[in-house]
């Protein structure tokens, strides 16, 4: 099998990721924060690039079958019900609700990955799920988010984390792009030296989190496994399920 | 300082190089090339994206004051007097000589740089020389080649090794994007392990060479600091020297 990594949407058009299997990373935070809400029992997430396009969304729900989640800068939008703390979506408020969530990096990756055939989501939470499904495939791609159209080293050690997670199920090695070869190495690394958490909090994704004094979505975004969802994108319904 | 590396020109606008010092790779093998054509003794080397075009470059000039010079897939272009092999290069013939020149990636690394303050052509054999430049500067960036659109370990090796470089020679630690920091993480780990060489030949722009029975092309281009010049590519002459 093959596997490319891509470090930013920029890197790779829309075009060449169709009909693949493709996982979307944005580590810190929105994927770790999405899987947490489905896997706490969260109807579907909805994801919107504009924050009026998430207030009109959320407007056509009946109010208590719906929740508006979101940031900008880091911080909860006012008059939103949530913010983008994986931790807020860990809790039965979110059961049988639809969330209607804006984040900026996170759901750029996803639309850039429109035409893929199949759209996953990613983080170091569910790394052992996107494995297995990410194993079934020929030629599947890896696209990190990045943070406001720069490579971002969290988004990046989770491409090298299901790099080496696929390659460690055994079967023939695949073959790698060389921003996968690379990701693998890098992962290797921090996780052989233990510089995970420090990498983490350094990367771009990581150092706003850090002045906002979010250390701990840090430490539950770098939690391995600690979901088994692997939640999908359909790009003609817009919705996260 | 702050050291920025892209490990493809799509990934960096070139108005946001503008004003910079821009390190271009392309090692394999443009880069190297030229730096041993000018360490020869050439008089300049005019690069050129299209074929046509340096014919007609070359016309210009009287027969005996220009060679010509390029590649297409890995090959000596027809009727062009040499190829892009280093040694071709290091020789008494291209003393004095004007070289018109073509390869695509390198070329279009350097002109994607072409609002920079200054364009140096970097590669493993002017690695200290291209780093005590870079040193000087306040914020520089680095720009891989890439193989055809796609990120080549080749390339990014050499900005790992100027990374690493800058950082040796002290002063206060340089400031570094995603990429430098994985670069350079890469860069150490294939030095320490003695990876360099396996890893250039399995690299985009190594295979090709592999299959074409050009390993000493490889070999000549992973020599550190045989040539001790910077060669500079003036964007409005369209000239290196």
């Amino acid at each position: 099998m093959r596997i490319d990594v891509f470090y930013l949407p920029a890197m790779v058009r829309p075009e060449n990721l169709k009909g693949r299997i493709v996982a979307v990373i944005d580590v810190l935070r929105a994927t770790t924060t999405i899987i947490t809400a489905l896997s706490s029992g969260a109807r579907c997430v909805i994801p919107c690039v504009e924050i009026d396009e998430a207030r009109q969304m959320a407007s056509d729900y009946p109010r208590d079958e719906v929740l508006l989640g979101g940031e900008r800068q880091g911080k909860r939008i006012a008059g939103f019900d949530l913010g983008n703390s994986p931790r807020d979506y860990a809790s039965p408020r979110v059961i049988n609700k639809r969330i209607v969530f804006t984040t900026t990096n996170g759901t750029r990756a996803m639309h850039h990955a429109r035409l893929a055939e199949r759209v996953l989501l990613a983080s170091f939470v569910n790394r052992s799920a996107v494995v297995r499904e990410l194993s079934r495939g020929e030629h599947v791609c890896i696209l990190c988010a990045g943070t406001n159209g720069k490579v971002s080293l969290d988004d990046v050690l989770v491409a090298g984390a299901l790099t080496a997670g696929v390659r460690e199920l055994g079967g023939s090695a695949p073959i790698l792009n060389a921003p996968a070869w690379i990701a693998e190495q890098i992962w290797r690394t921090c996780q052989m030296q233990d510089l995970l958490l420090g990498a983490l909090r350094g990367s771009c994704g990581g150092r706003p989190l850090v002045e906002l004094g979010l250390e701990n979505d840090i430490r539950d975004a770098a939690q391995l496994d600690r979901f088994s969802i692997v939640p999908r994108f359909d790009a003609i319904q817009g919705v996260i399920t």
